[in-house]
């Protein structure tokens, strides 16, 4: 028999990812524009102009066998310097190219980093709700995950929470800010508690704790909030990062992962990671866009258009009667079952062609996710729906 | 102390990649002409213009938005369907779109297969000598790497030592051909003796065994030689593909798992080698390569020049007196070590600036492999060197 990991897998495949096939199956039943698919993170907005011109630039004044050919496992030297220089200029960190793994996308990243770092049954702690792969990551190193408890209304992370879940096989704690799927970012106040708690329990139990902090939505932040940059707070920070939002490029893999020089074990933890990122079969992130992405560290995304869609679907789902949590960053509303039950209430919605995904696949139940990465007139044709389904709950 | 299993990896960190380091190390002293790296497989001739054209092509041509975002795990549906039509007209099979997946480069699909096939403690049989990677890629799935020794001169698969490694927890045996390091290809004789022997097994055991052929050389076939297609022997097959080396594109990690409809547990094995492409981290092959390999799936990489490449190599070094394995295909030179010790013998070379891997690395003691994908220029160049290496070995 194949995997049993694999078939338990293949029976609970994720709810996301069926809705986005469950989303084309309708789109060509009833056409996409009747369709009002708000389930994948997949940004409908383009990437910025730039991508294109970079690319077609490093293809025109590079040699093609350094464009396509095979780099260190960490990747390009120039492109890590870089992003070393582009962050140091950002958040006062001191890093370069010898703090930077080029990785494929932020999944690509966190296998990585908890590959390098995991023994079988070390506990790895996320904080609901939680981005559901998380699970399955831990779970290819025979890692154990512990989740602690959303913390609502702010869904800010409990710090105490936190400390009440740590052991002494605590190796690592994933953080997820700006979050998915709540779309809240995590205050310095709530990070330099955290940090404090981890900092207790390091020295109570003489372990190395890991903050992971999974970056992908960090320049998707409404309102001129600023992100803190958490290894600021905190040194044992491995910071996993991806352009596949902040640059509309979710298909292309390819992101980082950020190693303080302060971090425990520096040297050793570089070189792990390195090399399991060849030993996973990543080997390296892909070279064009690796080159690519490195002459466009200082664009932006459409975030206006973001913020619209933001404003838009939060005016629009309160105007009809729906809780919703108003998104400080990221692209997605974690809104309210009206009568808690998030899976009847992702069925319901299902009638009208809406789709968004029940909260209990992020370990929060009560909830559900809207993803707003789409055309704005998704959200204003999506409302006739989600007036009637307001209206069969009595809202 | 983080995972003990990387502690020990990066203590062992892979001597192909250390020669790449030091190569560059060594060019960073002497001068990139002075130096003669043979050791690694990163083809220096450039992809055929036509991926250039199609890169551009697609960027000029389809939505960025489709270009550069999420699709379903397995990849393009379109790319997918012009894989199977494009293996269909060359080997026979009968393949659509639901045979393909899209892989990140024939590492990626190796983990990929190990992923969905292996449970702790399954056995995966390689045939000496072998890609060194092999061992890690199963050590991450808690499968144990079994080696049936090499078979010299000819270095063509012995059923026999085959049939003899085949326990009941044997899961799958993964084939490289055309081979790495050797350059022989698999005869069709060879692959029915293996078919033949792993039939009988499965039959004596009860057991499915998969054949992984791992292909990225297959179109580096001289003299036309024909790569016969693995699965038209043996229908337990998975084909694990990429384009690295067919159109030099290694560092883009693109390639692809070809699954046959008769496969046992066909339909499991589809759909959980498509979660576990997304549960691994790689989510899916690089989106943009993805369309453009699509249209340059009958393009060609330089035969003609890695042929004059293997035969100036060959005839040089068989002229200074060496013992080679006269290569069939891919681009890997297999040479006797003169006294046996293929260490000592790679040292020795190192004095000459010429850098190549000793058989040690995969699993067989006595040879050497010179990567030939290099300028023909550095082939000559390095001729003065052997011959002082011949003359110190007494040849």
């Amino acid at each position: 028999m194949i995997s049993s990991k694999m078939i338990k897998l293949a029976q609970n495949n994720s709810v996301i990812r069926a809705m986005f096939e469950e989303g084309n199956r309708l789109a060509a039943e009833f056409g996409r524009e009747n369709v009002f698919d708000f389930s994948l993170g997949n940004p409908n907005f383009p990437p910025p102009e730039a991508v294109k011109r970079a690319v077609i630039d490093v293809l025109t004044d590079t040699p093609p066998t350094e464009i396509h050919g095979y780099m260190s496992n960490a990747g390009f030297p120039e492109v890590r310097g870089a992003i070393a220089s582009s962050l140091n200029a950002k958040h006062g960190t001191a890093f370069t190219a010898g703090n930077i793994i080029m990785a494929v996308g932020a999944a690509g990243a966190l296998n990585v980093a908890l590959k390098t770092l995991l023994n079988p049954d070390d506990e790895v702690i996320a904080l609901a709700p939680y981005f559901v792969e998380y699970g399955n990551y831990v779970g290819n190193y025979d890692g154990k995950l512990v989740v602690v408890p959303a913390n609502p209304p702010s869904f800010q992370p409990s710090a105490d929470a936190l400390a009440a879940a740590i052991t002494p096989k605590t190796k690592a704690v994933i953080i997820n800010t700006p979050n998915n799927p709540t779309g809240v970012i995590y205050s310095e106040a709530s990070l330099k508690a955290l940090a404090a708690a981890l900092e207790a329990k390091q020295k109570e139990y003489g372990t190395s704790i890991y903050l992971i902090s999974d970056e992908p939505y960090r320049e998707l932040a409404y309102d001129g909030a600023v992100v803190p940059w958490v290894s600021n707070f905190y040194k044992n920070t491995l910071v996993c990062y991806s352009w596949s939002k902040s640059l509309s490029l979710p298909g292309e893999r390819i992101g980082y992962i950020a190693v303080p020089g302060e971090i425990d074990e520096f040297e050793l933890i570089f070189e792990a990671a390195s090399i399991a990122t060849r030993v996973l079969g990543f080997v390296n992130a892909p070279s064009l866009l690796q080159l690519a992405v490195a002459r466009c560290l200082e664009e932006k995304t459409d975030l206006e258009g973001y913020d619209a869609n933001r404003r838009a679907l939060y005016d629009g789902l309160t105007a009809r009667g729906f809780e919703c949590v108003f998104p400080q960053g990221a692209f997605y509303m974690w809104v309210k079952a009206p009568d808690g039950d998030d899976k009847a209430f992702a069925a319901a919605a299902k009638k009208y062609n809406i789709l968004f995904v029940p909260g209990t696949s992020f370990a929060c139940p009560g909830y559900v996710r809207i993803a707003y990465c789409v055309a704005k007139a998704t959200i204003e044709n999506s409302m006739d729906g989600f007036a009637k389904l307001a209206k069969e709950y009595g809202l």
